[in-house]
């Protein structure tokens, strides 16, 4: 994306979310969006498919590294520590900026179609997993088990994370909300 | 509903499944559904709000037994017990036919409207199992996690049962399924 002005990306990015919060995600159109940041609608375009696109676009990224860390892991270790390796690696990558993360999650959160949405991108996560899971030999049961236990925990912490008072960051409490599923799992 | 002809409710949703086996859930409409079902349109709406619910209207049945589940459970339980609990009441509504949920599967997996729709009802029913632990007084996070474990141990246990060759029943493949989430959790 040489020829494009550096930084268009992320701009576009605060500036939708900015809008989303102020007006609502109806209200707001790429036209907006496009003002704000300081470019055209045309530049928009090069960046984010429509103004959903610019809430979910990290997923294919996120999918990528999700992916290779799992690739990383040594052979021989379980399904649950595999994943455990994953959301490491998941954390360090959304977890940077809380304030970024809480606005969109607000945003996300207010309307039924981006729920939805973010539903249908962790759900598919969540295949990819097992899928490369299986490949490595794990048994398809684990495997998919594994997968789901992941987005769950993820579901679970992330929600701890972005509501949380303290400054606690995602990946301590995504390990801990582990441990204690690790601990509730035990306790018969 | 008793001024309606008995059993046009079960009728109907074997019209409709059958229907939307064979033409596809866009193309069937909610008078030809009403037509294989001997009755009349307005008949299909007195049970159905639209040709989707058909599909869906279990789950308020399902939520409010698997609440009921979870009310039973004697005070002191583990979150993940209680879920167990909930998880034998389900599998005794769902797992009765499987024909019948191996057609619903096929139809629901072959539409993303429709798949959709069943990551929202799932997502519902983990709130709603979430917050009645809640009050039973499960702490927060346990709570969440147990409530999102279960439903992470279903949709692996009933893919395995509608894919199935033998005749393993839904309540056997979930126990098997919970339990193995328990080895996976306890193997570090």
């Amino acid at each position: 994306m040489g020829r494009w002005k550096p930084g268009a990306g992320d701009r576009l990015r605060e500036a939708a979310l900015s809008l989303y919060l102020e007006r609502g995600f109806e209200q707001t159109m790429v036209a907006d969006i496009a003002e704000r940041a300081g470019v055209t609608a045309r530049t928009f375009f090069r960046y984010f498919t429509d103004k959903r696109e610019v809430l979910f676009d990290d997923y294919s990224d996120l999918e990528e590294k999700a992916l290779a860390a799992l690739d990383g892991v040594p052979a021989g270790t379980s399904a649950l520590d595999a994943v455990a390796a994953v959301l490491d690696t998941v954390a360090r990558m959304v977890g940077g900026d809380r304030e970024l993360a809480r606005k969109r999650q607000t945003v996300v959160m207010a309307n039924a179609d981006l729920r939805e949405r973010e539903l249908i991108k962790l759900t598919s996560l969540s295949a990819a997993l097992a899928d490369r899971l299986r490949q490595g030999g794990i048994g398809d049961i684990d495997a998919s088990l594994a997968a789901e236990t992941s987005i769950a925990v993820f579901r679970v912490a992330f929600s701890r994370w972005v509501t949380a008072t303290d400054d606690q960051d995602l990946q301590d409490i995504i390990r801990e909300t582990l441990d204690r599923l690790r601990t509730l799992s035990a306790g018969r």
